[in-house]
């Protein structure tokens, strides 16, 4: 790489721009973490995460990425060989039900075509099918983060509820929690699987688990051989402030700031401002002439948005040219979206400004790469941001 | 203030925003300025820091800001009742030629129109009426920050040369140096004054003297009393790395990482992204409608631009919205100039993406104050930035 | 807690005082662990982690702490059910045999008395005696954290290979990698279980796995569901630079530095460091007439002295006090050790001042708790350090 | 140099350990020193170091180091050929009476020993000479950081009124301001010159003049050209919190936290830990067998001791010696005092431990010398901080 000035814009949908008093709490010597001024923190910080998830009961805080806390969410509530229904909103559900099948659990995975959120109806049918009660729990993702695209999961709720079944629920709002609204205990989640390098503005290494009553008593017969994943002995020492094994001291320092920055903005805020940033993305790319990969406007992720090049055109260029040119990192296109579809992330750390410059590098790359598009799209998405602009969506 | 999501904008025309890099070497423990691990550093700074000013002869550097660094370039070669010339560039000149009346120099100040820089022509008429040589110097800004006018500094020289007039002359590079090409051997200055907070990437806090021979000549007849300011001391000791007195021990630690910088990315280099960040903020300010406070596109400042609001609108007004809504900071219209011009900084640390956000900002400002632009200045900036632009100016 | 001037320390047997090189490399903005940046800095940790393991064979780094090793050691190999041969060297190998037994291994524990290292005559003799070979590991601790023990790895492989046993070797080296001579190819381990927070001077939240060739046959057939800590596919991208799921950025970052700090030293010198640390630690408890918990010279750790209180005096009260005068931490005695012990960490980055400062504030809280001891512990330390003392362990 | 391990002690009398918190904060990104959050930090620095030097009256805050403080109190107060007496407590003394000499002021110079402080009774008696009041000013060193000499300023406020003459008080207290108790306005002082560099905790950048009424009138009469250090223009714009030129902002976000840091510890509980640092450092010295520079017990510095070394040996050598061992800078003797004498710096952010480590470094480079000295310092140091100690002073 050669040197390159100015401020990287880190625009993939996650990690996120990490805000400097995280970074620096981060790196605040590290302390004991047997000692009264971690179990300060370590309540303070068990304590707050709750109300990210908007729940009252526990969430584990693993020391671990995020792929962490989706094996954990499997291995405490189910058994080998146990059935899952899943539902293929696109990469990381896919990845989730490999994971659940390597783990030995029948994972069944109703199709879907990467362009639309989780079909309620469908998980509601296949339930009713299951009169005997075979499928353990259904789990879905809440934010694809590979096509953009939010599910409804008060829905996915209902759908399981109105079925009489008695399947848990697992939920992955890796890619959403602190950016888009989600209620653990009001949607009746059972377990919520959440990391902490997106909408938590942190780097990666701490992956959560928030739990029901009903999963903890679901977890008591699980079969798994589990110990790190554990969620019994977490719970039982997490009272004190403390962990069971050495915690990731560091981050759960940053932790405690980004909470608290969250709750500075407040929460309704912060989901407004990653809404608004998205609607003017979407402007934008849809004044350029390209197609949002999300298909249905309901389930818009304001997370990040996936977009799609016209045939002939490589993402993946596009994507290594502002790299380069404008310093700022796009994601990739994941799995059959490889090459042909490119992610900006617009969530975490982010305002106005930089929504406006990550726009502006985009449209340099597509000019750079000769890639046909309307003109015009920044002063589309600077209207709409601007609150001149007609109504959402109709650019 | 409430609090503001997202990187802030530090958009006035210095202090810039600083890299994490220079503010990681500027938080490392204070060390023993008088052992062996400083002497290295300091001979490292003293030795880079001509290569900024394109100098073979020393540099002082003072633990000040910039303001100390004209009085030091007048106190180490004039006495008191001394005369020297100046030239009404706009706000810094006027403080200057204030400074050195208060000093009891007898600064004849020829006056300007503010949006022109120094007429070298009319300093050599001047000087060619001084057959007597009692003008002992003359004094000009290089790039006027209240304008955004760069002037012609060899010019000046040339004009000095022409007219055979022996005065010595100070150059005031505060907010040009580092991101504006400047040559103090080559153009002829006998003392450049410099401070750190601005294209050296710096937080305020160092003050640069460049000498000439000459000038180390003449300062060995100068008669005001000086102690503090005096090169001579500082010159004898700075050869083994030290200072006569505590030095600014961890702006200096920056100093060091920033002048890396500068030389990774190469000088060329630096001065061509802000010419380019400079023209393109000029054609979206164009577009809008409104004028450049610059009148002579040839004196354009490559560092920032002034901008001219229609009667009746007011700049601190859209300053303070802007900085509310945007979380970004502009300069405010300085002396005859305040309320009617904003000024623009895009030096330092600086890229594409920021000079689009920045000029996002703006924009967004001016919508909701109501002031009256065409739209589509992002657009014809970034044509520019992309190189599809027609020739510089056009718009 | 109320305010405590002057810096905290953390003479806990890890983490450890965490550099501030390390802090700063940590605190670097996240980057994208996709990109061509991170590839860089992935390649250079993986192959830099395997010169502090003494390895030419893959080490696998999960973002994740220590205990994630353990486990990850034991599902890469075994399949449930099998039988693993352990030895109670103190309280982290009798953790580390309950993880296996809630992993459903058969974990056979040899008793020990926490005073002394891994018996390897009676590794040996169980191992003649498992004709059929049903024992498919030996796991060893190489530093027993709760006792201040190191054990002869290289022997342990010795009694393997004399019984013509064919089990795997599994050595914990969490105390020990960075602080400690330790050599996986030489002495044949098959799987080496590291952590970030030790030797290596980071926070904790990585895990480290360097494997033997034997160990990756036996992992293919090994029968665990595991994901997560699967070292296929970490080994198949890590080739690369990356990592099957999103890795912990910000403290490879820092690992990358701690490696290079720890070259620049040279791990001879940080090891003779660690040794002289801990004999000077040593002789001031000796002289102040307390007993070692380690009983056997041969065997004392370099990286932490665990110090017996004689009856009727707490521990804990000891560490308490000295927490609150003299704002440094200690470690607290595990299991049967409970409030009967104290543990002084001198691992890590730490040199002669900082032993020194230790023991002093040691010494002050036995002064101040009314604990009887012979005064002039510090001389003996100092003494030591300074070379003037007789032959270790005479104090 | 080679690489070292663990923190580095900066026993210097200045600089000091710099703290970590103190750093973080310098090292956030610049901000506009012209906006409103500049503005409220000014209003907090500005009035929160008013309560540092105990005063109701304006400070004046340049961003300078210590050294300019010096000059803006003479040529805020006297004219050119003004008359000032001076007292010679040692090097700091005289350099300040050099500078004044150099700025055209006739300093009269009380000889002092270099090692006792201001002698009150001879400023009275030459004051009372002085029967037209030439003299204009009386200017003493509070703490004299060559010898370790700490003088009553009460005392000479009495001598100047006992002598009913009306010399405006000049008090230097770079050494001793948030280390050593000080009081501007009960002890009269009319100019009191800081650093940020000492028990401010700061790096070197800031300097301080706290002024009296009755300096702000002489100051309106005072014959010298001055600008950059000129009062008024200060006094006037710091009411809303900003300054008339660029300030160091970053070190200016430093000190609101170190003031801060010195309320939340309590001014009186920093003095006493920093007198009982210096008490053991003298009782530790005594032992050793080595005589303290300060002659009189009542005149001990308890920000830093001056050692000296017996005949025939060199300090600086010991110095060398140490900085290479252990990693710790101590101060060298000054003037005359050069190669006899070294300093222990025992001010800042200092505790317990940093004492006994600090101590410990020196005896390890005594015996490393071959210096000969009583072993058991370390001992009486420690008997001293543990309150089990006789009277102070009797070792």
């Amino acid at each position: 790489m050669t040197y390159q000035p100015g401020r990287h814009f880190l625009q993939i949908p996650g990690p996120t721009n990490t805000p400097l008093p995280v970074l620096a709490a981060i790196a605040k010597p590290t302390i004991d973490h047997r000692g009264p001024e971690f179990a300060k923190l370590g309540c303070e910080v068990l304590s707050g995460i709750r109300t990210i998830f908007k729940t009252g009961n526990p969430v584990i805080i693993y020391p671990a990425s995020g792929t962490g806390a989706w094996e954990a969410a499997l291995v405490n509530t189910l058994s080998p060989g146990d059935k899952v229904l899943m539902f293929e909103t696109g990469w990381f559900s896919t990845l989730w039900s490999r994971m659940a099948k390597r783990l030995g659990i029948e994972a069944e995975f109703i199709a879907g075509d990467w362009r639309s959120g989780v079909d309620a109806g469908a998980i509601e049918a296949r339930l009713r099918d299951d009169k005997e009660h075979t499928i353990k729990a259904v789990a879905v993702v809440h934010n694809e983060t590979s096509t953009g695209v939010t599910s409804d999961i008060a829905a996915v709720r209902r759908a399981i509820d109105d079925a009489g079944h008695p399947a848990l629920l697992l939920v992955d709002t890796i890619s959403s929690l602190g950016s888009i609204d989600y209620r653990h205990d009001e949607w009746g989640a059972d377990v919520t699987v959440g990391g902490s390098q997106k909408g938590l503005m942190l780097p990666p290494g701490l992956a959560f688990n928030a739990v029901s009553q009903k999963a903890l008593k679901a977890g008591k017969g699980a079969g798994f051989p589990r110990s790190f994943w554990d969620w019994e002995e977490m719970i039982a020492i997490n009272d004190k402030g403390f962990f069971p094994y050495t915690p990731s001291t560091n981050l759960l320092q940053g932790l405690k700031v980004a909470i608290d920055m969250l709750h500075e903005e407040g929460l309704e805020n912060v989901f407004a401002r990653h809404d608004r940033a998205a609607e003017a993305t979407r402007r934008c790319v849809r004044h350029w002439g390209f197609e949002i990969q999300c298909a249905n406007p309901a389930e818009y992720s304001s997370a990040l948005t996936a977009v799609r090049l016209p045939e002939g055109h490589s993402a993946d260029n596009l994507r290594a040219d502002i790299l380069g040119r404008s310093n700022m990192s796009l994601g990739n296109g994941l799995g059959p979206l490889a090459d042909k579809v490119f992610r900006i992330g617009h969530l975490g750390d982010f305002h106005d400004l930089m929504v406006m410059g990550t726009l502006s590098g985009v449209e340099m790359g597509l000019r750079a790469c000769g890639i046909p598009h309307q003109s015009g799209g920044l002063d589309a998405a600077l209207r709409y941001l601007s609150g001149n602009a007609g109504p959402a969506g109709s650019a």
